[in-house]
């Protein structure tokens, strides 16, 4: 059946379709430790806020980084175009849903005023916390060194897909290791899917790895471009990377997983595939310290014909302390973040995120089936 | 394309992926013997109600052991922790939606009074029958003495997830050997899944396990910890852990499916992948002796922090009497349960629910089509 | 991961779940012979309606008789049990729904007249047609000799689960070599799903086999018993059966797949997996002739504890002709069965029903996305 | 498990199933090429409008031949029966759907007027453009002729399912060596689905080959008939047959994969599949400047007993420009898929049509979930 003259297809993996087994020990939370480090920088708990205008700005940097995880602040999105991005984050909470594609294009046509790059920084640097900021690959190689300068404490590069090799006619791509030797700051680069990809972009010498490329099924990527692989199989090949990378250089690069989470079992998973930390968005825009106020929306544009994500209403559903310590005034999963990782852990029976890649994963796909609400009150 | 550096995923199943495949010779009712034992106690039916409060009181348990079955009261539930527990079941059914949470938690909060344990017991054992009861871990060493001695016939040690093995700085976990050494009668541990855990668990001399961890796709713990195992692998599993004990012992200690049952051709699964009997809790507090009054909920509270299964209203739909012999009064299935198990055993030519055991299981999804009622009248 | 000391589970497939690979060749329909034979009685088409009385009553076997096919009548349904059954049969059609049950019940409670066996299969004779009659297992020692005295062609020993071998303490079973003896015309026995099963039976000297249990996801049996093969895989099976059964004897016995059929891709589907002919009752219960006046009805009840097939409206879409030969009025492929059958063997290149059973089937299962009606006008 | 004895069924894919890895290097567009060729006919862009009423008019032919694409036109349509077809054209549009039926089956039952055929393909010439036509095979020995005198560049021969050889009592079937060597411009065939029968249709000589039959579960094929293969593995089998001929003829013929787009990934997805270039209907049928008027609707009758494809609304959502090159109006993917194509190649690293046939694809089914809105908002 099976005959090499046609392309094979590999069987990929999403949150809805694996579950994690329990192990053959348990552990008490008081055994266990879920933090993990970039570089020499450590973290509390393995949870960083997208770089997203509706989750991160200064206030929500700090408040994250008090709690020992990491929100990364976009260098390109409001904070830096506008003096005041309040009153544009209300526009965009308030515009009728038939305008607000042409609100969007608009408010992220202004430029960015450079001087502001420094001032967020400080800002966030003044809660005497870690800061993290990011950018495209286009602007890296001039807001890295500005960013650095004013205090930043980790650099991101961001695009929908990043490799270690750019190939254009018109200009010269952004070199990974030129730019972690210029800049003496950890470098976090993403995003990637693959084995090949990641252990490559990790031997141009930066100190971290965002995952996810059209991670869900309905996501623009993969509607629109057909591009994107499960966020399982991504963090599972990534993780392989990783590990070779560390037998081959003696450094450990961790890999963010980052996209596609709706709930607490989907961030166990995606540490029981490998991943050292994970990074959301849609669960921090519901926060009530959010700066989206409500509301969640894809910034990006750089590909103006493309369609753009449009605006979600998430409403604001608990505070950002609920999110991620509880207690959980819903049901569905999205708050008491760390309550459930260590409480996976327990039942696993590991006490640091490095054990957690090892426990047993299975396919248990979702069935959609009458009397759902019966599995409910049958499992409680 | 399967590269051993990458994690591997195990495909598993649960009740509505497979079904039995008839057998090559047709038995007759006359000839079938659905009975099982846990050590001496025999049972004629292989069906156990769960120990949760909207299922088991003590009229429940008593009505159980006269119709050959079985039944656990929770002795952490409302019957031990008030006098009146019958007001208290009445105001949950009562409390409107809004405020449903908040009275679980009152009404659990209150402590557990141990003369009622004593009360409870001798209550089921004056009916004549077998009387089981169950508890956490953390109780089990105070409650199954007292249990013992009050009558009880098994003790059932039950928490969503067992090990034989539990790790902790601040406390000595519970040790079973020394359990079931101490308490003369058969002790029953659950919840788990996999065939190590299952196997050292009966290596510490309990009387028989209880499977079921997240059993369904939207479970609470598989929503909200990713921890879960479709009931069909996990019963396949424990069932291969048990006849290896089998061999190595010679002791036979059943394995009871506990949990994501939802009409009689789940029950039949269950048996033939290897389970010995089945746990029921939603189909049973169906019933109109139920205590839940048609209504259901999760009444364990061991994290505060995470989401609590809420109530569910699962309605009064016919007597203990139809739920396991007819005649049906209603078509979905969730009546005349062992009319069910008997069948499915005629039309599969065993006589044992250890020959069932052996009876061919094979994978075949539910697929939803449209035209669902067709096939329901072309198969009639 | 595969371990053999844990139950295996083979993959099954229903009709949903696969597709017909079009042939390297295509036939002009003037090339195509569809016929197929039970003993040396041949049928022009490969289509049977099922023995429900919904479907066949003594001009409904005329017609199917006529137009090439064949129809079974029940002798143990209304024809039998009523002098008049069309008074019965309206009062079906008009109970409310809330007293169908009760309804059915009674109406199948009435003893049947034995006479009304000869009247009836003389009736169809009358005809000139080819008669086929059937009855349960339980019945059949006492009706066989009666209808084929009074001159059936075709006798069907049909119920839900048929073994050559029925084990019971408390009666001697039906012994197919027996019957063929005693009997001398065809006899055909259902229903079976399983390679053994259908081999042991076609060794018993039967002149053909009845395919289908619990066929799809919804049927009462999968749902109550949790038994059940995909009809796809079952024809498979049997048809292997089949083919073995002919290299060992030299005797071809058709199977006929029974059951689940909703569209004319389906008969095709079966065709393609080894079915020599179909039986179809929801799809002829839809009929202008049917004696089911628009609705279809389960009317077995051996196991009368068990829950029944409900009542279930089809609708009158057209004529017996229509159904069969077309032109349609309907878009859901439920007419022009026949037309379907021809113009499918024409683009697999197949000329015969035993050449249809080459050609290559493939697993293209059913996806529900939205925007089907974009499908259906892309393709059409 | 596994028994040779059995029918086997191989596993295939559709567009929801699958998805694109990114690739090792990323390319800027300015290295992008998406030619392809019909023998030494070059189009800039891979996609060509279907050969259907509601799509292809003389206008729009001229359309998508200026922009680099090219519009195929149904020689058996309106544009060939009646002199003035944009009066049918909008009686379709206006038909109450209870009408739709009778009224197409009328207008497709005017005789094609000869004349017309000539006077079609001058007009499209006039526009300085790449003409194209088709016809079914039975007058294919007529049309073609008279297209290539008339000046057409490309004939197109397409049914259902088209092989190279055809077996009939009645009549001799299309010779395609023939119709190649008699018609001297280039001839292409469709459609089909298999290796082998797409290898054998390249051996007669063809120019290209149209790939795809039911491609979906909802297509009338597949639910009529039970007939239908898969988009992608359609095309990676047909690919796969393209290389092998080119192998042993040093000549490579294009394929078009034809038939169940309805996004932008999908067309991204057919190429890396294999596919030369697609052939898309519906998503034409939603421009500004198609003759269907907002609705599209299927025309083939040839077999009058079996069910039509209905007309479906799907609306004018945008100009013939924003569908291929944006800006896009609409969020489903719709519209721009030049630039899809083109940022997926960027994303993939490839900067030829036929490079991208190496891209890596993967299983990645579609799992409808709750929350999908999430997700959107989640990948933005």
């Amino acid at each position: 059946m099976s005959n090499p003259r046609f392309k094979q297809l590999r069987r990929t993996y999403g949150f809805d379709e694996v579950a994690i087994v329990p192990g053959d020990v348990t552990i008490n939370p008081d055994q266990i430790d879920i933090g993990f480090k970039i570089d020499n920088l450590a973290f509390a708990i393995p949870i960083i806020a997208s770089a997203m205008d509706a989750v991160t700005d200064v206030n929500f940097a700090v408040r994250m980084s008090q709690v020992g995880g990491l929100a990364v602040l976009h260098l390109e999105g409001v904070q830096t175009r506008y003096d005041n991005p309040y009153e544009v984050l209300s526009a965009i909470a308030q515009a009728p849903q038939t305008e607000i594609t042409a609100l969007l294009q608009k408010i992220y046509a202004q430029p960015i005023k450079e001087n502001l790059i420094g001032e967020r920084i400080r800002a966030i640097k003044k809660g005497g916390t870690i800061c993290a900021v990011s950018a495209l690959p286009a602007n890296t190689k001039n807001f890295a060194p500005l960013a650095a300068e004013a205090g930043a404490d980790i650099f991101v590069v961001q695009s929908t897909v990043t490799t270690a090799r750019h190939v254009s006619k018109s200009y010269r791509g952004l070199i990974f290791p030129e730019l972690c030797q210029s800049v003496k700051i950890p470098i976090i680069v993403g995003n990637c899917v693959s084995y090949n990809t990641c252990l490559e972009i990790m031997r141009t010498g930066v100190s971290g790895i965002l995952v996810g490329v059209g991670p869900g099924a309905a996501c623009t990527t993969r509607e629109v471009l057909g591009v994107g692989v499960p966020q399982i199989t991504a963090t599972i090949d990534c993780a392989a990377a990783r590990d070779e990378y560390l037998r081959e250089s003696g450094r450990y690069v961790p890999i963010i997983t980052d996209g596609g989470f709706r709930k607490g079992g989907d961030l166990c998973k995606a540490l029981v595939a490998g991943a050292d930390a994970v990074m959301l968005g849609s669960i921090f825009a519901q926060a009530k310290e959010a700066p989206g106020l409500g509301y969640h929306w894809g910034m990006s544009h750089s590909h103006p014909a493309l369609p753009r994500g449009t605006r979600i209403k998430v409403g604001s559903t608990g505070t950002l302390e609920q999110i991620l310590f509880g207690p959980t005034s819903v049901t569905d999963g999205s708050q008491n973040l760390v309550g459930a990782i260590r409480t996976a852990m327990g039942v696993c029976g590991v006490s640091t995120i490095q054990e957690i890649h090892q426990v047993e994963m299975i396919v248990a796909p979702t069935i959609i089936t009458e009397g759902k609400s019966w599995q409910i009150s049958q499992s409680a």
